[in-house]
């Protein structure tokens, strides 16, 4: 049985540990936390710690932590020559100490707190110094999640950044559009089954064959008129996705 | 039961008939189109014409034809004082000609030619120029939706201009994910849970409480690195997105 210690008790960590706890081949022995608030909710189930001198001995070591506290924290991490990993789709495996033997144990999904996930479907993007650390972190991703990826520090890199675009900016999309259903009484539920079923859509296509639209068609009258109905900061994005869109689709330049 | 006839074989008409064909409690009789080829399709189960000479008579006459030729056939179409109904967001009621009892009966979904789709989840967004044609349009659209509502020409227009940012501007910023993965050797498919609780998560929360990400902390650091990796088009899509995310956030302007 693969024995772990994680390191941190955020929101990532929360969600590593449920899944860890609920899998029975890998068996959680501690959570180490800075602060002792955030472990409460861990103590009646696992050993909990605040201090690094008592870390107990585990196959793996899971940094769990902001993206730019974990190199610093991985130097003051004494656990001879111990398989580390860190969580982080933006940081590099070798940014941790050199003393450990890195590796990375990335999970590509949004945590929100307190919102239950199936792990299973999550993708978990793995990546070691060398091959048998890398069949350790797969023997241990595998039981909690069917999504495996080996995935190197400059594709996990590329892997984030296309992630913030997917997430973060879509989600940004979708405050926009509730601006705009709030601004006209126009419940913002009515677009829930479209969001849905423009996720769904490129499970089966590629966003490129995916896409409609005036943009796409290059309709140019209904583009002037939906800009007329913006205000200037959603105009200015209104305008610049539908150039990148009409560009995509070789009307335009 | 209610008589309806269809007019148009495209994309939304096809799919509006099988939903009509599928219901017990309205009654397709015919579909019109201008050219036979797109009725084939329809000529085993249904009365088809490309004669607007040889209309069937009917409770309703429904317009699925490009938005920029409704108001043109609508003055064609010589159906004595019937209802008539178009199926579009963006063009207002009155653009439908005097002669009718106007009214829309828009569908608001992504329609893919050849995926089936259940209408049960689809909101339909009725308007009509007086409460009697409201009520037949509100019985026609419950037998084929649970999701009725009561949407006004200006309502429906802003309506339209949020489905674009939330569908079109979402799915091209899923193609820009794409490719980045494609340039980076990694499988588009290690991002697909994550566009799916993306849309999921607005389910339960507003998108202004969902948001994640470097661009809500502000984590100038994060994007500095992330706006290195992009090409031009990529870059001034992710500045503009970012800025209006931290300007929500109220952390900078």
């Amino acid at each position: 049985m693969i024995k772990i210690v994680l390191l941190g008790a955020g929101n990532v960590a929360s969600h590593l540990a449920k899944a860890f706890l609920a899998s029975n081949a890998v068996e959680l022995i501690q959570i180490y936390n800075r602060s002792k608030k955030n472990l409460k909710q861990f103590e009646s189930q696992i050993n909990t710690t605040t201090n690094l001198n008592a870390l107990a001995k585990a196959d793996i070591y899971i940094i769990a932590i902001p993206d730019d506290e974990i190199s610093s924290f991985s130097v003051k991490l004494d656990t001879q020559d111990a398989l580390v990993a860190h969580t982080s789709g933006s940081v590099a495996m070798l940014a941790l100490a050199k003393k450990h033997r890195s590796a990375v144990f990335y999970p590509l999904q949004t945590f929100t707190k307190g919102k239950d996930i199936d792990f299973k479907n999550i993708p978990i993007c793995i990546e070691a110094e060398n091959k048998k650390d890398l069949t350790i972190l797969e023997k241990l991703a595998t039981t909690i999640s069917d999504k495996v990826y080996k995935i190197n520090s400059k594709q996990r890199k590329n892997l984030h950044v296309a992630a913030v675009f997917v997430n973060n900016f879509t989600n940004h999309l979708y405050h926009i559009g509730h601006q705009i259903c709030n601004e006209n009484n126009v419940p913002f539920e009515i677009l829930a089954p479209l969001i849905q079923e423009t996720a769904n859509k490129i499970q089966e296509l590629t966003p490129f064959e995916a896409q409609t639209g005036p943009a796409k068609r290059d309709d140019t009258q209904t583009i002037a008129t939906h800009l007329a109905m913006l205000n200037k900061e959603q105009q200015e994005i209104y305008k610049l996705i539908t150039q990148s869109i009409t560009k995509t689709y070789g009307k335009k330049l």
